[in-house]
């Protein structure tokens, strides 16, 4: 049986039927293979994002093993707030402030060599609250979702606000997406001259913020199809909702709410870095699918 | 036997004894299936582009359609060249000149709409000197080299200076290449409402041109990861070329020569709109293979 991981409910039969439908060759609603394209948010929607996004533990401990070399950086006043310890500074740079400390950070190594020293530290890092790895804190019924969808002819990519790199340090591993089946935030970066050859080298400059418009916008230069099955969790995911939703076929959008305090986070209107009011207060009304983590999931992690 | 339509010869057994090295589990050049990645340019590479770009044609006529209901369009600046029915006026645009007037011309569409008017365009309209649909302007042995690569496990993608829609909406058809896979010039796109929805619209914005540097820049941007092949057949493909060779493992650059004027057409240093001489100059240098159309292949077209 399909989606094992999931407490029978609205959520599932939403997605059983959906994907029925689209499957059945002889059925009015059925989409073609190469049209079943299906995308997912990353933080919060397939691995838990609370207190606050992996990808800002990972940028304190890289500003904290990049002062040991350069100590001046902690006089920076973009970093400053990371070096205080007092979280709600960090929070109050927002998700986009944020975003641009992790570009300065980076600025001037290889794309590859980036990758490397991601995917070094997701091998060690944990989690402050769970202990656990941060690369386990992905969503068990999500994998499952996923490989679900693909077994269907579905292609799923992630559309994250958060940076491309990271993401695709781990994507392939972690959920069965290849790095080209990866959109995020995205730094500029530059051709370098190398031995004989060429390299890319990222610069400090944050070229898009992969978040609510944008992640439409993405979508139509990564992809070049509108989706017909759209996985999120807060408002920036609400424009990618509602463009799938407005397909000429049958479209499923789905929105997972975190309101299991036991066994993850409880938070959606107040969380500063990824708020969730409009897309939760219209979903009954545009037809999006709230994913209860506590009523649907049987288990939250691996 | 695989690439019936090359002959026997240097390009046929470079790419063959490529494939093998790098499929070969027990060999020391065995690539895995996902880094398996392939990135083809367009114009001159996949199909024919002299005397010009097949989507400078489409202009032109997307030019009188436009100017039909709006015959000021005549008296615009930038389109005037093309009114003007002097090809020199035309090409010295360049194929930057071109693309702004591409995207100034289709402002205000959207994503869909435009879909459907290149589609419609394609199944009629004919290369002026060979009177064959331009879609029909193919190269059958890159077709058949297409199938091979991804029977091997390659992911094919299109890497192109031609604006990105345009080539969505014939790669699927003609080449087995999905719109997702397609990296070009690429114009501003933005959200709009639409009913209880939200649509993309494009806007007369160049984002990016997708030639030269840029073309790395895109694959990393879009693909992230470093191709093992690259074929190409002007100066535009060159840094990627040399971005492929300088990865760490086994690489193939290939460059395609217009060098047969009985079955298609012969250019390569004066070509105002997409000239070759440092990637031919240095082939041998760097390695790379050089095509040639008139001894390499059996056949030019389907």
């Amino acid at each position: 049986m399909p989606l094992e991981l999931w407490n029978e409910g609205l959520a599932k039969s939403a997605i059983l039927d959906f994907v029925k439908r689209v499957t059945d060759r002889d059925g009015p609603d059925f989409v073609p293979i190469p049209e079943r394209i299906a995308v997912f948010d990353n933080d919060g929607t397939l691995w838990s994002e609370f207190p606050m996004q992996t990808q800002v533990f990972f940028l304190f401990d890289r500003l904290h093993q990049l002062a040991e070399v350069n100590p001046t950086l902690k006089d920076d006043a973009i970093f400053s707030a990371f070096f205080s310890g007092d979280n709600e500074k960090i929070l109050a740079l927002g998700k986009e402030g944020i975003l641009k400390a992790f570009a300065a950070t980076h600025a001037g190594m290889t794309e590859e060599a980036f990758g490397e020293v991601a995917q070094a530290w997701l091998k060690a890092a944990k989690h402050p609250d769970n202990h656990r790895l941060f690369a386990n804190n992905v969503y068990q019924p999500q994998l499952e979702l996923l490989e679900y969808l693909r077994e269907n002819g579905f292609k799923t990519f992630i559309v994250s606000g958060g940076g491309l790199d990271l993401i695709r340090a781990f994507s392939e591993a972690a959920y069965g997406i290849p790095p080209e089946h990866v959109i995020g935030s995205s730094f500029r970066t530059e051709l370098v001259e190398e031995g004989d050859g060429v390299t890319l080298t990222k610069t400090g400059e944050l070229q898009s913020f992969d978040d609510r418009e944008t992640k439409v916008v993405n979508i139509g230069l990564h992809i070049g199809r509108r989706p017909i099955l759209v996985a999120g969790n807060s408002d920036g995911d609400f424009a990618m909702m509602r463009y799938a939703l407005a397909g000429k076929g049958p479209s499923l959008a789905l929105l997972v709410h975190h309101d299991d305090g036991e066994r993850e986070f409880v938070y959606d209107r107040q969380f500063k870095l990824s708020a969730l009011n409009e897309a939760l207060d219209r979903a009954d009304e545009l037809g999006i699918k709230v994913i209860s983590m506590k009523r649907d999931w049987q288990r939250i992690y691996p």
